[in-house]
């Protein structure tokens, strides 16, 4: 006996999208890995649960509250809030079965108990790469991850956004030339709120913790410095000599731009920008930052940098390495509700096939030929009206129908219908496969964000 | 101040692969979202946490104690145990939005707190399709079924496995013809473990809730039937017209039998086997298990089956579907353990590029242009001698290095070696690219699971 009905619900900031949404997130999911691997790095998928103990050895207090952490029987466990935690994990664990520069890909969901608002996610995907280093990592990996960025947006039809680079040495280097290095971890957290909460706001927090009115007026007026590529190095060179870090990360974040030019990542969209902070103390020297030119509230969408070690917490090893992370889910969700993303362009097949005879064997076999040169196919087998099989593939943006009635069987002909077009064709098996494929390698060309929407509007 | 070490662990229980077993797995799960899409499948993608009332609203005692469930707050939270239930959730509260049939595929990770033991995890990947209907859907689906498990086992190189096909209606109606209809339930869950424990055990078994020596004897002489398809269902005919459940079933398993035929399964692919039962009470007609034909200690890797109603405890709509399962994490730990899976032929790029001049922008260039033509490139940018370079491809099979010398770069021409054969090249950009790409696209037709492994040793 059934007791009564449960409302079905998904929990609160759990992303659970609809079909056409689904083949579209799949689909920028799919172009991330594509590009990962055209550049050699090796997929990794690690537990979505770990003992406590692994995952909280660095955590702070802010981190704690956010976390999903239970016990089961007398194992204390928590999900997984990042991706990062996990790899150094894994590396020290399998130290000697892996190659270094270890270079890895993985994307997957990881779990913040944040406060439920619009476009904050409790659940959601994290697609990180990272390159580390036994002992040492080449300074050229630092410059092979912009073009990595690059690759994915354009890739998926992006064009006004900026890769923004900066060097935590020039940083620290700048503070320390101030006298202010025991300061510089606390300077480097509020300045990279500066694009946040502005000038002012930045300026009263750096007085807050004790640094002069004067100094403040420094820090504001190196790191606002705007200029080209050149003339920021220019004008970092300029102020060189006085300190080793300061210089050091000079050198480093001259190498690395100019480096970048050989992999043809246009200037228009990569910009040293000397505000780069990243507010984590791990990363000591390449910052990178992704913003859309004309959405900075939105924030930085892929974000990075260079570290001295990744798993210290695990290892004695010195383990350096380099990486980026893209919030998928938060990307995708902006994507999707600012309608930047072509719809009806994805459908779960390429081609319905519906039987008009009684015997649908004709169908099956057509359909196996389809298949096997590469074509989506399903048969529609209910029986339905006419208008409700073709109103199925118009619903779910199938591009094409076949239909298979006594005259294309008796002639052994299918009739072929462009459902975008109306167009239908009477043709043999050979050549409307060879109609479908046409089709669809243009449609492969498309890019998921709609271009023509992305340069009308503003993004 | 570093406080000491944490040794790096992984949950018993969970699997976390090395970077050669995890393109593997990683090449497997590909294929079967591949085979799904050419059969028009739409992805999906749920949570892994949902409300406990919701995951559990059908759920018996088992599960209870098997699952991970804890609160957050006020809310009481349950990890996925399996894609069943989030899928009836996900229809029942999208209905309006969805067009049925509705035919999903979703791969992804559930949760069961099981006795550790060998090749028993916690975390583990199912692998489901199914194909639901609003209210009613075509026997023809229950026939497309084994086609899509042929043709995923096929890919991956297996050949010497039995799709076991049989319908409940049959052996409800035969129980029903006994009398025993009260007992339906409990003798389908004891006849379900014959392969396991033997036709003696289930014997007692039966005995034991009370079925007499004479209708046990019957039962273990009608399931036991063997013969060809054809020889089955004329047994089964034979039997007729005592019973309408056991005609209806007769009947549904002689259309699906004879409709598969279409998809050109082979026989020796596809048996009727009237011991599958199922143990779970949802199924209600067709049901199928898929063995290796030497290996029967294994059990089934694909099951599943025919259900009258999806989603009871959510909505009122009926919902039959058909569906199966593939216990992705477990099929792969058997592979994987019996040495069935073809190693080295997967790498993290297909090219290792080995600058050998202090510049590295032809190495760059080079690389971009592989990468355009779709070859995944690796540059090596690492200070290392000679030999730990090739050393590093060789470790990571990765096929051809190609060295940029200064007499290459005079001559715009690169070196390629072959790393299995030794051959080294001299060649133009362009040839280069073309011996690649025509090496990789043989490789791309062998399957992942090695057929003389599986020919020559037993599965």
């Amino acid at each position: 006996m059934k007791t009564g009905i449960i409302k079905p619900r998904t929990l609160s900031g759990f992303m659970e999208l609809l079909p056409k949404e689904q083949l579209i997130f799949d689909r920028i999911r799919d172009t991330l890995s594509t590009v990962y691997r055209q550049y050699g790095f090796l997929p990794l998928d690690t537990p979505i649960l770990e003992h406590s103990e692994i995952l909280l050895a660095k955590a702070g207090g802010e981190t704690e509250k956010q976390i999903y952490r239970f016990s089961k029987g007398d194992t204390d466990l928590t999900m997984r809030f990042d991706l990062t935690v996990p790899l150094a994990k894994y590396v020290a664990k399998n130290y000697s079965a892996l190659s270094f520069p270890f270079r890895r890909y993985q994307i997957g969901k990881v779990y913040r108990g944040e406060r439920a608002q619009k476009g904050r996610f409790r659940e959601f995907y994290q697609s990180d790469i990272d390159i580390i280093g036994d002992g040492s990592l080449a300074l050229m990996n630092d410059a092979e991850i912009p073009s990595i960025i690059y690759d994915i947006f354009n890739r998926l039809g992006l064009t006004d956004f900026t890769i923004r680079i900066n060097n935590r040495k020039v940083l620290t280097g700048f503070f320390s030339m101030l006298n202010l290095d025991d300061k510089a971890e606390d300077i480097m957290r509020i300045v990279d709120k500066l694009e946040k909460i502005g000038q002012d706001a930045v300026a009263k927090e750096l007085q807050d913790i004790g640094i002069s009115e004067e100094d403040c007026e420094k820090i504001l007026t190196f790191i606002s410095f705007k200029g080209t590529n050149e003339e920021t190095i220019a004008f970092l060179n300029h102020l060189k000599a006085q300190n080793d870090v300061f210089n050091l990360g000079v050198e480093e974040l001259t190498f690395v731009t100019n480096a970048i030019q050989a992999y043809q990542v246009p200037e228009a969209n990569l910009q040293i920008d000397l505000t780069i902070a990243r507010g984590l103390d791990y990363y000591t020297g390449t910052v990178y930052e992704t913003c859309f030119n004309k959405h900075p509230e939105i924030g930085s969408i892929c974000s990075g940098g260079r570290y001295e070690n990744l798993a210290g917490y695990y290892t004695d090893k010195q383990l350096p390495g380099v990486g980026i992370s893209i919030g998928l889910t938060r990307l995708f969700y902006i994507l999707n509700e600012r309608e930047y993303l072509r719809q009806d362009t994805l459908a779960p097949a390429d081609v319905l096939v519906i039987p008009m005879t009684d015997d649908v064997a004709p169908s099956i076999r057509i359909s196996n030929a389809f298949r096997k040169a590469g074509i989506s196919t399903q048969i529609y087998f209910e029986q339905k009206k006419f208008k409700a099989k073709i109103g199925y593939a118009d619903k779910l943006s199938i591009p094409f129908a076949i239909f298979l009635g006594e005259d294309e069987l008796s002639e052994q002909k299918v009739a072929l219908k462009n459902l975008s077009t109306g167009e239908q064709q009477i043709l043999s098996l050979e050549d409307a496969i060879q109609v479908v494929t046409s089709s669809l390698s243009e449609k492969e060309n498309q890019s998921i964000i709609d271009t023509e929407l992305t340069s009308r509007s503003s993004l």
